[in-house]
Parts: C-alpha cells; structure tokens; sequence
C-alpha cells in the first residue's frame, strides 16, 4: 500500500515531475525502425513521457525526432514535407534536420541571425537493429545507449510487436513482475490440455511441448511459489520457486531499470522481454521481444510467432491506424469490447475467458483505472517484487531531486539471461542459483 | 431559485457529500432481478451514489454486491470467475461471498490472518419480488426495507422497466412533481383525439378510455391547476386541483422519500410509482413500476403495457448493452438525436413532436444541462411542489450532518395509494381529502 | 511571443473575460438568413462568444436570438413550438417574443406580475441582405450595425458559406493576416501548373487566368515580402510587396476590427471577406464571403465557385448536421481524418498535399492546439501584421477593463477595398499607395 503522495510520486512522468526526471536520465526506445520504412517518406506522430514529437526519416536514411509543432508560430509538423535533409514545414516552409537546426527559413531569408537561433524542439537519436532509441535528459554528453541482450542482435534475430495499453506504466510493470498471476490469469482449465485460449510460444519443437505441459502442470498445483528476491547494479533478479515433487521448478525474472523486464518464457522457447515505455501518464506502449542470440528467425518461425496467441498479437488483430500517437497500436480486444471475453469458454475452457495472453494481462491492468489507486491495496507475499521495484523507483526520484544523484543501472550492462526456467534439486539453494546466474553463468538445466 | 451552495448541496451525492450521506441511510434499488438470470453467471456492472459496484447473482441464488475492484490489486472483478458461492478475480484467484469475505487466496493459502483481515467492499442485498435492494449506509444494523406498495407484491404483479438519464436525480424527479406539465409537454394537440404520442395505459376498458378522454378534456381546459401541499412523515402528499365545471377533477401525487413519486395514472390504469435512482451526480436510473394489488398481469397485458407509448418502452427501443455502468437501458430516442422530434407532428398532432411520455420527459430534463443550474429559475405558483421537495431534502442534509438526525421516513409504511385521479364535488375541501386519504381510505371515485 | 497572461487575455472570450467585453461591444454576425428558411419553423442552436443561444424566425419573418434555456425551470428552447410570434416551450407553454418577453404564462395565468418581470435572455438581431446580426453588448442603444461592403449588398450579390474551426479564433485570424503562407502552404509545386489543388476562384476569364498565373509565378519567386502595417481607425491596413522584376507585385489586406479580413483574391475575382467569429474559446465559424458590388452573381457563376476548391467547399463536403451548434458546418477533411492529406501528391503536386485552401488552412490553425501557446513562438519580419493585431486586441481590452474606453472601428465605416492586388511601378512608395487606398481611390491597376 501507498500513500497517496507516494501514488503520485510513482506514477507522474511527465515534464517537471521527479519521476519524469528519473525516467529521462534512461535512453527511451522510441519507435520500430520498420514504422518509418523509408527515406524522405511520411512523418510519424509519436508520444514519449507526456511529450508530443514527431519522428521522421531523412534522405540519408537518418531519423530524427522533433517537437510536434513548429518553433515558428506552432503548425503541425506532422503534415511537413519530409525533403532533403529536413523537415518543412508546410505553413511557411521552415526547414529542420535531425538535430533541430533551422536549414532555411524561405520567408525571413535574410535573418540568418534568427536562423542560427531557432531550434525545434529536438530529441538525440541512434537506431541499432531495428529500434530507434532517444535521450530526452539533460546531460551534454549522455550515456551510451542500453545494451539489453535483445538490442545488440540484428532485427532478423528479433520478433518486435507493440500495444497501447490505456493505463499508467507502473501496474502494468507490476503486472510483469509478479510471478504469481500466471497460475491463475494465464492458466487453463486442465493444464494437461491445450487450451488454445493462451497460445503457445509457436516455434517448439516436440520434446519442448511435453515440457511445457509438464511446467504448466507445476504452475497449476503450486499456485504460491516462494518468491525471492535481490537488488541488482540495474534493477532487480527475482526467483519463483515452485515445489515439482523431488525437485524445484524455477522462473527467473529480471527487471533492468527503468521498465525493462525479462520474463520467462517456456523452456526452449526464443527468449524474451517486455518493454513499458510510458507515454504519458494515463497510456503506456508495451513492447514485446522475442530474440534469439545466435541466429536470425526464419520466415516460417517468425510468422508462426506473430499469428500465435501467446507474446504477440497477429497483426491482423490491430485496428486501423488512428490520427492519435500510437493509435495504429491498439488490439481489437479491448476496453471498449470487454476484451471479447467468452464467459462460456471461462466456464469450460479456460479460467479468464479471454484470448491471448496479452488480453488477459490488459483486462486487468486497464481494470485497475487509468492510474491505480494504490492506497486501496492488500499485497502478499508473492508481491514481494513488486514492493521491491516501487522503492527502487521512489529512491530513485528522491535521490534524484534532493541530492541530483544518477538513477541506478546506467552505463551497466545487466548479463544476459540465458535460461530463464529450470528444475533443479531441491538442494541448491537460491543463494548459490542467483550467484552464478550473475556470474553470467547460466543455471544448469536439470 | 437557489444558491449555489444550495443548489451543490441538494445534487451532490458521491461518498462524503451531505446528501449522498442522506441517500446512504435509505435502502436502494440496486438492480432487477431479471437482471441476474442464473445462479454463478456473468456479473453485472452497476453504478450507485457514485460507487461503481459489480453485481452477481451466487451458487445458491443470493446476490451480491461487491466494490467493482478487487481488494488484492484492484483487478477488475467485472471478469471474475462467478463460481461455487463466490466471485473468484482471474487475476490471482482470489474469491469472495455475497458478503465481501474472502473464502480463498490461493496465492498465498498459509496466510490467513490476512484471508480473515481482508474483505472486499460489499453492500448488503436484499431480493424481494423482482428487485435486489441494497443498503450502503453506516448503519451495522440498517433499518427494514421499504415497503412501498409495489415493493410487496409479487414480480407477476408488475411491469418493470428502467432507463438512464444523463442529468442528475433531483431535476428529473421534480419533474415528477410538478402536476402542471401533464397540460403542456404531454398534450395532444386536440384533446379529443388519439394521437398516438401519449400513448395509453394499455389495458383500459372501453369504460375507462372514455373517462380518460374527459380527463385530458379538463387537462386542456385548466392548465393552472390549484397546487397543496402536505407534508407527511416520510415525504410530500400533493393535490393538484382542476376545474371540471360541476365539479373538481383532482390528481393526487405522492412523493416518498427519498426519491419515490406515485404519478397518477387515468382512472383505471394500473398503479404507478416512479423512482429517480441517482447512479452518480451526472446519471439518474430511472425506474417506473406500474402494478396490481389483487393480481398479476396477463401476459397480454404485460405485453401491451411493453409495447404501448405510455409509461414504458418497449425493450426494442433500448440501444444494445454497453461497456459502461447502465449502458443497456439507455432508450433509441435520447440527446444524441434529439429524442427523434419530428416537427410536422409538433404543428398537427402534439404539443412536443415527441413520441412517448418517457422521451418527452427525457427532452426537458436532460436539456437543463448535466445539473441544472437553480440561480436562474423563475418559480411559480404550480412548482410549489418541488420548492417543498428542496426543503425536505436540503434540511435532511443539513440535520443529518450537524446533529446526525435520521431524514425522514425510514421505517414509515406510507399509505398505499388507492385511487389518484378522482372527480370529487366542490364542497369537498383539500383538508377533508387528505386526512381521508391519510387514514388509508381510499378517496371514493365521484 | 506573448506571456501566459496576455495568451489568456487574447484568446478567452466568455462572458466575464475583458476580451469577451470587447467583443460584445460590436454587432456579431450570428447566422445567414438561409439557416432560417421559414416563418414558424425549426430552431437553430447557435453558440456565440461562449453562451448557448436558440434563433427563430417568428410568424412576421423577424428572427429572435434567446438564451437556450427556459427562464422558468431550464428546459431546452430548442424543442420549443415557434407559433404566432413567439416560442413557446414545449415543458409549460411559456411563450417568448423576439425581444425575450413573456406573451403567455399558462400555468400561471393570473400572475400577471410574474410575467411582466420575467425575461428570457435574449439578443437584439438585424437582418440584413441575408445575414442576421446581433448586439450582444451592455449599450441600452447599441451602435449602428456595421457596414463592410458585403454586408450592404444583397443577398444575391454574394456567395457565403461557413465552416467550424476547432480552435480559438485568433490563431485562426492571425492566420489570414500572415501574407508570406500563400507562397507555401497554398503554393502549387509547379508554379505556372494548374494543379487542382489550391483551386480556382472559378469565375475568372482567359485574360485574368494568365494574370493569376502571372502572380502565381511571383509568389514562387518571392516568398519573402515586405510587410508595410498602417493602424487605421477601425484596425489594420497592410501591404506586402513582392519584387516583380520592373514591376512590385502589391497584396493588399485589410483588417476591420474585431475578426474581419480582406484578403485579395487573383486579380479580377470577385472581392472577398473572411470573417473569424469566436464561437467559444476553443471554436470559431468562420464565414466567408464573396461578392460583387455592381451585380449579382449569376447561377452559374454562383455554381462554379461554391464547387471550387478555393475559397468556398462544396455543399457535399459538408458533414450531415448535427446536434451540437455549428455541427452542420464541419467540412470532410478535418482534423479526424488528417484533413484527407495525399503524401504523394504532396511529392509531385503541390506543397501541402492538403486539397482545397480552407482545408490547408485547418491543418495548420486547428493542429496548433485548441488554444495556442504563443510562449512559444519565434516571430520573424514577415508576422509583423499579427504583431499589430494582437497589440490593437490587448489594448482595446485593457482600455475597456481599465478606462470604460470603446474599442476602435465601432461606427466607423471603412472605404471599400475596389482592388487588392495590383502591380505597381517601383516608383511608387507605400505612403503614396496607402494614402490613395485611405481616400477610397483604387489603386490603378498597372
């Protein structure tokens, strides 16, 4: 439970608010390099922590991203011409690069003075396999970009989709890092069966299946695992352990700070993180990661990932594109249709109702109200994580306003998980598991 | 005319407002039953006094009332699984009574002392004939629900129907009590002929469709009616009293408290109590009963009251169910469309060009803007009604809150209403009627 | 670039806001004669300077403005009975003249006291050559309503249409007062092409089509003009030069305050009024008018320019009316649909890509916010006209706030702009021209 300031204080990322400011000292992955497919081609209106900019792609292949509206007398630039170099604007023809400069000003030619002066609003941007990553901080010389495991790999390697999620990035956060909720939310109602309500990870092969059957057979008669959890150079390791007879069955979660969460996928399946990059403080866009290291996808992979109901949405499941940023992103199960949820299908199949993971985890994050009220809660113990990542942020933006101290985890690079399930002897303690997976050794398979 | 400090105590009724504390300690009707067909099926989404609430109907048949996020981490319990005796939240399976007890929290089964601690909010229910009641005010030991008359009979005894209005409740019920607009918004143009826009009760004899005639004749004829006021231990009982020649034609109303209006119907028709439900200060559920004491309707009649213009719409004129609170009782002819007035009609046929009493009452009170602003009115002679109804109220709220006095009428049976339109001789005078009317006995039809 | 506090001073024009005070002082123009087609028929919703208003034409032809809602209880005038020369609300049959006085009170028909005293708000209105005015100000006798040289004209003389800007009026005023945007925003990318896409006034013959090449041409070249202001006594007089190479290419504007524009059309097209009327602060009509002074426009003509694509928008890109004041004058392309811009038209085409020039001119107004935020803005030498606007505006509000003073122009009848573009021997100075145009003298086409 929060206090109401504490709410605030947690859930605030707009310009001026400490959390905003914690958040800013991160780089923010901004949009999919495929969403801005070519040279001089159409701008993209974009929302990043309560600010509205616009994202385009310039001759050289350089994207850039500005302020929505021109520094001039405030048109729209997304209706710009996007041409030689620059964004022009099309009320008087103001012209803008990737780093803001004014290259002509056609109708005050001569006031090169003014010229030299003005500057749209702009954002700092790198794009590294397949994203584009900003820095909207403060600092002259920002940190190096995150290296995330997933960002460092060639988008072949990658599976990217996104959703705009209509609520505050905090309880969805939460959502990610409670180990709990997927014997329950995600869970069908005979976990010997296949449900086809929550998908599978697509690309298994045949040994693979039978252990997902097995884990979800775990995670359905251990429905309270022992949750622990250590605070990290970045962020947090969390371990969920459940009691599988003579041995234990492990998740490893990790959150990389500031929104950055590894979550287990099943066994064999490509690895995965979610991203919950806020927008502004009432709408949040989730980005979903699968990757693999040391390979590209193949086509037929990849597409049996994207029509699966599991990590992703098929991208015949979004709507059209709205005139709202990010409006391109939002799933026809929804908050306006009850996220189609079937209650005879929850009577007989499956225990929310509701197709697709990504669904069920929207009902009830979005559920929850715009901002979630956290003075009402009642945590328990598998809540632990979630306690945990509130005080590391709430640290964060403390420390950050009174003393100007760097958040945690910039310039670190967090080890890549390499497994993220395992059943081990009952033996091992936590201690020595947590131990060498941050010795960047991968926990032996069992 | 009131202040606006008069006027934002007599329409504010969200939790910790004076009259929302008044409306607290009276029982309301929640839902009807129809609306919770079967035992453990889907819940119900239900806004009352500004609390949004999710009903569902239990393994055993009880209803229940529950706060409509779930007291773990505030998933919305709308989804929940209505299963065994409780209404268990697909976030993490916890499962909650009629009563708000938590019977499971599997997540975290060794924990029970927080099991026994928490308790999802919840209001008491009472299911009587066709309509769960609640009671959510302070009270451990609430008074007895009311008996108002259709409140006792049997639901065959009954034609219920409802409608969302999006204007607050105290607009909407001085409507009610204002006996004068009857000569006005709901008049035919010739009030000898049927014109299809008023509608009628529907089950008249041919008897009766006379008398009815006559009674329109005099409403045409004394559009000023003589307005007394008697104020009683659980409300309002009021006289309005027209000229019929050799005698008076009255209309009796009644007004229990807090939001109960016994409308005349014509001589014959069924009786008729309205209730103006505030669902939150900008939407009122309005209820209208019509019913028999000695029997049930037939089905015939039912049919014909459902399908006629007066008092009910038809259930084909409702849009389809909504997402929101109260969505599925919102009528075809509303503000979006202006209640389908069609002007040829207003110059040939009546007064408003608006089809059905219910879309013409919908017109007025709705057009006064979400909360009708007071300090503008001009009152007269006929609206002294309603400036007694404001008075009960307002002193209500102000007893209540500074010597925590009860508001009137909880515990009172109100007598039941016999008769409501009556010819009476000129000698007989508004005292004598009213105390005979008083007694229980029932005004004799002239 | 403005304060917070002078933006807020500019642009909010309420009642109660000394800007608001300003505009109240000159005579409104509420809606075109042809929006009331008919004695005795349907009221029109009206919305000006931020009041809700209901306009009617009577039994005698006269058009009454009254307040939207009953004085007696509230209820919409709208659904009134508009018979025997008054309205009459459809909830007690009150009935209200055009002057806003009670002719009958039928529910309380012997308080003769009463309704002498009450008086529905209501606005004194003037009809004249098919546009209704009004006076909305506090003056028991209000100036004389303005002459601007449409508005003596008949009907027939003109060509009127309207459309609803969702935003406030300045921005939008301060965009017809920008001469340098026509050489981009409105600008065909081939110059001496006829694109389609800016239109064509439509009734110009051979001989003036070459010219409107010719100036379109000179346009392109020079993108740069030189703003001369001159304060008049009724606003704004401007010049903008263009260099022509022997010649200057002059474009006259004019502007008469409070929200009138002369913009000059293509040599030899009729004359041209745009009127920037604020209907609340985040929406302006803007009404636009062609006309001739010596003639009517013939049906063809009339045809050809409200099928155009420039000033006018066809009848058919108007969106269906709707319940919402102004409704029926929201054109297709709007900020919903990204005012239907074609990307790669605006790669071969034209500069904008936006078809029509009222639609250009939206995009760029309305996607400036509601209400601009002029904190922000970088002013060059070319803005200097809105420059003056905004100091005449903010003036004449603190001068009225502060002294009572009159704002400029009330009275005064401007000369009558007989050509607004023209080119001229560089010998001639911009005294020399301006003092000619002051002394109602054309200047002589070159």
């Amino acid at each position: 439970m929060l206090t109401r300031e504490e709410n605030e204080l947690l859930t605030r990322i707009g310009p001026g608010t400490p959390m905003g400011a914690v958040m800013r000292q991160y780089w923010q992955p901004a949009i999919l390099s495929s969403e801005l497919p070519e040279r001089d081609g159409q701008p993209l209106r974009v929302r990043l922590l309560g600010e509205d900019l616009i994202a385009f792609r310039d001759s050289n292949g350089k994207v850039g991203l500005l302020g929505a509206n021109c520094p001039h007398r405030g048109a729209p630039l997304f209706f710009a011409r996007n041409e030689d170099c620059g964004l022009r604007c099309i009320y008087h023809g103001w012209k803008f690069d990737t780093e803001g400069r004014c290259l002509d000003m056609p109708n005050a030619p001569g006031d090169r003075d003014i010229r030299n002066k003005v500057r749209a609003k702009n954002y700092r941007c790198v794009e590294r396999n397949g994203i584009v990553w900003t820095y909207m901080g403060p600092q002259a010389e920002p940190p190096a970009p995150p290296e995330l495991g997933w960002s460092e790999v060639p988008a072949e390697h990658k599976v990217m989709t996104k959703q705009l999620l209509e609520c505050n990035y905090a309880q969805a956060l939460e959502g990610d890092l409670d180990p709990s909720h997927v014997s329950f939310l995600h869970a069908p109602l005979d976990p010997r069966g296949q449900s086809g309500y929550q998908g599978t990870a697509g690309i298994l092969s045949e040994k693979h299946l039978s252990e997902v059957a097995l884990e979800q057979d775990v995670k359905a008669r251990d429905r309270s695992p022992q949750i622990s959890v250590l605070k990290t150079d970045y962020g947090l390791f969390v371990g969920a352990r459940r009691d599988a007879g003579d041995r234990y069955y492990w998740r490893f979660t990790q959150l990389v700070l500031p929104f950055y969460v590894y979550v287990p996928g099943a066994v064999g399946s490509p690895l995965h993180c979610n991203v919950w990059q806020p927008m502004d403080d009432e709408h949040t866009m989730v980005w979903r990661i699968q990757y693999l290291h040391e390979r590209a996808f193949s086509a037929d992979e990849r597409s049996r990932l994207l029509t699966g109901m599991g990590a992703h949405i098929p991208p015949e499941g979004y709507l059209p594109p709205s005139t709202e940023p990010g409006g391109a992103w939002m799933p026809r199960a929804n908050r306006t249709n009850d996220y189609l949820q079937d209650r005879g299908a929850q009577r007989k199949v499956s225990f929310s109702g509701i197709r697709g993971i990504w669904a069920q985890d929207r009902a009830c994050t979005e559920g929850m109200g715009a901002i979630m009220d956290r003075t009402q809660e009642h945590l328990v113990g598998t809540d632990a994580t979630l306690v945990q990542m509130r005080r590391l942020l709430l640290s964060a933006a403390k420390e950050l306003k009174h003393h100007g101290a760097m958040p945690p985890g910039i310039g670190v690079v967090p080890p890549i998980m390499a497994a993220s399930t395992v059943f081990q002897p009952k033996s091992l303690s936590w201690e020595q598991l947590a131990k060498d997976y941050m010795r960047g050794k991968a926990p032996a398979t069992a």
